[in-house]
């Protein structure tokens, strides 16, 4: 229908009263309406959308592409029927019909050879979405989560990659940024930035990421504050000054398990800013908290942030696959896009297109609400059944997500005639077991971290790996008070952990 | 959109080149007149739509509908977003996402209490697909099955019935119809219209719709012609003559398994009008035959047709669950859609809508050819098959859909000391042992049919039951070449017909 | 697999770690014996199941049946890969990818030409799930919503029929099964039960069934009792005195717009039991409220109850299209599904099925819990609009899900040389136009009913329609608090309807 | 269900008839055979599976994952109904509905932190389908396009990456093997490996993926041969000299658009080999055609390729978004793993799933038949068309898939008073808008490339942009015969080429 004048007229042809069909157009220009102040607006919706609302929008993007003016899926009708005929080499087509379904038709992926964020001209649908979704996420991270709009949440970047490869693009991007004021033939004998500092954090993808992009990573050891494991912003400095113009970039990290807690990227960002070094924030899962956002923002308002690197799926409820990147520096953004070389799936994106249509900014507000709502109790419980084994809550107070619990004094004290060596090699296995236990009485996501392990990654050693420190004082388990929780879990989980606690000092005891 | 223009500036808007823009919106307007053109020509597409197309008109229809637009249906948040509210019994609301979900949305069904066919005030684009795809129907019928479009197609409803439920919606019609002319009063003492003559055919469904209208009747048996079972016109005079007007109507059927042929319908038409008798034909999957629809064709054009039944499901590929009711009398139709007391499931009426959709035309029309240029072949083989073991293919040419095959000569001859009752009921429950095996051999639809089996129905006894006559001589198997076979399916069919005649033979000959 | 340690032994070849298979072969393994214990004892799960978990029985029912053995929808292999060939007339062929896939692969409905209840050959899973969801409504209407296991809930019987079909086919029953105590030959000329005593209830659907079934309705009208329109038991007394044996069946109501309360469907039980006349309750949407299965169950103690017809949709929020049809009398039952001549559309059933699967035994109650919570606001709220408009709410206590508001005082007095006639067209035109300035406003569900209304029906002339009563002394507005409405739609109602009785009010003034 | 003996038991006390049930679980019993089969064998299906069997099989995997024990989607029953509870920061929750059924359940993704191709405890039935899908690919690049299952297709990854992002993952994990024999204290001063010698090829995304992995790319020009653009062997053995040790690899690329034909990656192979140098293949969508397969066979059996990197979506015609990485070298493939850090998105993984499932092997052979079948036509109507215009084919024997046709005769001659760079800029431009004028036809694909295009690329300039040579002496465009071409769609393209060359034509000469 050109216009909804032309609709009412055929309706009314087909014998249906005038006044229903008054009403029911009335509905359809409503959400026309809506359509086009989300186009216009490019913001959250006040209230979530139904899924008959989304799916029409991503009927008429897919619309839009060129690839779906063929017959039905299931015809055999091979007799021109087609709008488009296509001579490339890729022309969206689909051979499944249940693939193409669950695509909504859309198939041509987002972005071109040179630029993710490029729109394609076979695919105005699958550009428009693309378009939209980043700016729904921003407004999200903006009026939902907090960043400010003006620097930490100023522009951005949807990426098809998880946190830890975007992270490796953005470090990637800078280097190419770099290299660009270098004539490509001294590259190799010039003092080349190639290191990157790293906060220590004992999570393996980001770690590797800083290899994956072919660059060094310094490991900047961390520091204990009572039960927290903090930021050593002395180290730091000491690194700056040690590997000096050979610094590509610093990476800190804002969500992170107990007892490790966010790190202090406001300081952090005061010494990148005076060092001229760029600085990257992993905040993988950290938009659900708005202790996080404030410090983010406060970290872009006292010094230097180049980019915030946080995964869509932990933040905001689908399947894992994107990542957005934020960045103060819309320049920046735009390289990140460019280094990502090719077309891309657009799964993520339309995930995260329907999700935040559907939560709309009452419903993600909601979600945020609902998990702060949680907090007290969830810490309050998880007292209760740590002091019921002797054991007691650590005290990191700026992690509001992840909370640990000692587990010191269920283990059972060391047998007359057992070595040291022996006796800790036990114990952590013991300490481990308890892990298995609670997964399978079908508790996930908790993690149990015995003393002293060490671990090898990328050529290093870690030692105490999993505190992100190297002598923490404490074997522990944590558990995450994450955005989608609900009450009923948070109940059946302290239910399992207080029988799976039972069972363990039984055993203890037992092998006592 | 409230057109097209304000899409384009919103989309230019977005920084996407305007001729990416042009070319996109190109196909969303084709798109759009592509609708305007179904709904103001109501006629089938000449060319299948894509599954896109077709999802994207049910979204806007569903738009139409009152009860869309509410929050997503995964969403908690309960604060007033709706647009509409509804405090009456019965507002569309539907609990599970996934139904929904398989409605695209539509959850009010069609008709109101009063008429079947009656527009909705809450649900337009409900409203608006029924008519839609009765036009589409019956424009597939006209066009692609070949019937006539100002008499035995000139007006339809579409059931959300099975054939057998949907004749007996047609008889209760015109016995309402007859009452009409009488004062209530009188109708249990005044010689009554409640007898329907139908001529034999032994299928369950047609005979118990004429007791579930609660009306009486009368078998008028057929006549054998060669092979074949055919119409007995003279049986027909004598019944007609016998009952006079105590006749509601005569019940002939043109789709039926051989060796059964279609019923004479133009020459009991012609008695029909003679004695102003209702005609009422069972045409459940006769449209797939050019043949069948001449002999309507003629039949409405030499006589009296008042409703010609023919299922959904047998016709257009669809899941069971419909019917169409052609009649070359409009005011017959709009009486069916008032005896139909109450709204119905939409869900028949929008499996056909989306078929028809996506088959266009042509689609139907190669369906019809495919199977056409199967059927030689088809016949041929089963005659090798057949002579292979002694037997021959029945000749009932003028049934072009159900083929029989003699099964006398590979039944075992009767042993010396063997009554004749025993060997009979021996060899037929041989015989019917072999419908089994080809079940077995995942051969379904095949009907292999004893001599002499009796069969009690609705209180009365039918001889030869299955044959549709009383003393069929033969024994034999019936395969079908309906719409929809494909060549591999048939060659699979008379590989295994041909193992499992060989592995019968043997074993008639075991025990022998 | 055919068994989990096949699973189990075929995943660790494929070098996942044999504890990850532990765990992900259990859940499995809880899915089976959720599944086991569904098909055992075929109640309600206790808490709902997830999509997932729903699907997945899906497909493996549709896997049981016989037509799912063929190549991929998009596929254009035609190379014999099929496990079954089909040479019957109907084969369960789907044409359309998108149809096959919102049926889950089920396409060949239920029933079979002789009994909508009878198992299908080639549809062991379409088969199995009509059976399953018989069990699961029989549960929720017996556990949920309270109906007695031994009487009123003993047996029941799903149809995909809207509530008045399913009236017709009942009563359809109850004459064919007194018909087979009489020889059909006398049918005709004995005095035969043909008459329905109907208490008067204002709606089309079930008064058109009695007539589609073939039988003449005779009207027993009902009285008041202060606001309320009840059953008028003398004149029920009277209708069978003077109809006697020609009385075929009693059709009563429970569930009605006020001012109509609930029939006294104990006491007319009590008068069916004595004259020994077949007693048909509908109760479309009573399921909902316990009240009325309390009646119900009452009815069935004292007196004669023979069907209890409920609409499915209306009780379990499920899009238009199914009805399940109650009995203490299992052979009545049976009988009914004899009655429908055919196979059915399996769309309700599945609707039904997933619905009741999603909602657990928890779920449906929390519903009924939800509606039964909001009650008390619902009728304040509404006292509150109509005492500011100098209107008040109408007496009908045994009415818990319709309400009535009075709208008396709001219509404009006569003007002085206005004669009455044309001052009654005149006030009853602007009630009515109050309906649809609701409907403008998006509050949909909402019945405005004038004085004095006359609509025929029939053949039959009924004054004051919509009230159920000859003279019924109020113009009113109803409003239902129905099962789904959610606080915030009651919050929007209640908003609405004061904004648009203050218009109203201001235009009448106008007018005066 | 345990066990098929448990469910015929279940389903039996159901009262349906024993042979019912064991023709139904029949069909399950095979259907789980062929899972069996699958998982056993880890080969395509010889026929391709309906979806009903796909969507069995993809919602028996997502029972295996953690997340999929909880209640209804729609259901708002929170009351401990979940078998599993989950604390930690990602626990696969999916907000939307609509989001969850379009990933059939599974929300964990594919891989771990340290290794995408890592099985994941919480998410059996993704591991399980990921490894699947790599065995199937693996067996449809064996047995379908006829790589060496010993050689070229030995080992495998997929990645939920496009082509050039995959490259530059390869060449990545060639740069991380080789720092691995480097202290990496050493590295920034040592003569490095970062040099990667390419040949030509005139498209964006590999020669960025090049850079985007901080390497440095040196173009190695190639040559004409008649009219194809050939590899330069002399230009390659030249720059291995000049380059050296710092050398990382070679890339060569083996599908491209005419007059570009594949590189001779047997020769490129055998200088790497004598030079010890790696050899990356870009086979983008070389994998639907046997004639590359035969060269890359070759290539492996005389010389070295470490790495060859094709498209899924261009060879197996799912949408865009992932690619698969083969290599005869098993442990490189199994750094590469390592190389992506972090979970990633399962959807394109799941869509070859999907298809790979749904073509079985025929299935997919048939398209690859359809291709080379319609090649002749092909290449035979571009010729009439092209001769009709007095213009040629281009003659590339070895490019079987795009074919160029000359521009040069079309193009208005200068006239007299135009000097020769405004001539050629307008000539330029002209011949630039017959790609407009094509895609405004609705055909999409083609390439219009003018003579003498100069672009920027990463700092470089390339001359003759488009034709991948320097001084290519021919306007032309380019067609490709791609698979899933239909024989309908070349029609509407050689008619639509037809009409556009003719206006075009007109155009020019107006212009003259």
């Amino acid at each position: 229908m050109n216009s909804v004048d032309e609709l009412t007229t055929a309706l009314t042809a087909l014998h249906i009263p005038s006044t229903h069909v008054t009403v029911g157009v009335a509905n359809l220009i409503a959400s026309h309406k809506d359509l086009r102040t989300l186009l216009v607006n490019r913001r959250l919706p006040e209230h979530g959308w139904s899924d008959v609302q989304i799916q029409h929008v991503l009927y008429t993007m897919a619309t839009l592409d060129t690839n779906n003016k063929r017959s039905g899926s299931s015809s055999s009708d091979d007799s021109g029927s087609s709008r488009w005929c296509g001579v490339g080499e890729r022309e969206g087509r689909v051979y499944s019909a249940l693939v193409s379904s669950r695509h909504f038709g859309l198939s041509h992926g987002v972005g071109r050879s040179g630029d993710i964020a490029e729109p394609q001209p076979k695919a105005l649908g699958s550009t428009v979405l693309a378009k939209l979704t980043l700016c729904l996420v921003l407004d999200a991270v903006r009026r939902g989560s907090g960043l400010h709009p003006q620097t930490a949440a100023k522009s951005g970047i949807l990426l098809p990659l998880c946190t830890g490869m975007s992270m490796a693009l953005v470090l990637g991007t800078l280097r190419q940024l770099q290299d660009n004021h270098q004539t490509s033939a001294n590259a190799a004998i010039k003092p080349y930035r190639n290191i990157v500092l790293w906060s220590r954090i004992d999570q393996k993808s980001c770690f590797k990421a800083i290899q994956s992009a072919g660059l060094e990573c310094v490991v900047v050891p961390t520091r204990l504050a009572g039960d927290a494991v903090v930021t050593d912003l002395d180290a730091f400095q000491a690194s700056l000054l040690t590997y000096g113009d050979r610094v590509l970039a610093v990476v800190t990290t804002t969500s992170c398990f107990a007892p490790r807690v966010p790190d202090q990227v406001d300081a952090v960002a005061r010494l990148c800013a005076e060092q001229c070094v760029p600085h990257v924030i992993n905040n993988a899962y950290g938009l659900q908290s708005s202790d996080t956002s404030k410090l983010l923002n406060r970290a872009c308002a006292v010094g230097r942030v180049d980019a915030i690197v946080c995964s869509t799926d932990k933040n905001f409820m689908v399947p894992i696959g994107g990542a957005i990147v934020l960045s103060p520096d819309e320049s920046l953004i735009q390289n990140v896009g460019k280094v990502y070389a090719g077309r891309a799936s657009a799964s993520p994106m339309l995930d995260l297109f329907i999700t935040l249509c559907s939560m709309g900014l009452r419903g993600y507000q909601q979600l945020l609400t609902s998990r702060r709502i949680l907090l007290p109790t969830f810490t309050e419980r998880l007292k209760e059944v740590a002091n019921k084994y002797g054991e007691r809550v650590l005290e990191c107070r700026t992690n509001c997500i992840s909370f640990g619990v000692t587990l010191d004094g269920l283990v059972r004290p060391p047998r007359q005639d057992e070595d040291d060596v022996a006796y800790r090699t036990s114990v952590s296995r013991d300490v481990s077991s308890l892990g298995a236990m609670l997964f399978q009485r079908c508790v996930s996501g908790t993690r149990v971290v015995p003393r002293g392990t060490v671990q090898r990654m990328g050529g290093m050693e870690f030692c105490g790996f999993g505190s992100s420190h190297d002598a923490y004082p404490h074997a522990y388990l944590t558990a995450a008070c994450a955005i989608g929780l609900t009450a009923s879990e948070g109940d059946d989980f302290f239910t399992r952990l207080d029988q799976t606690l039972h069972e363990f000092q039984k055993r203890q005891r037992r092998r006592a």
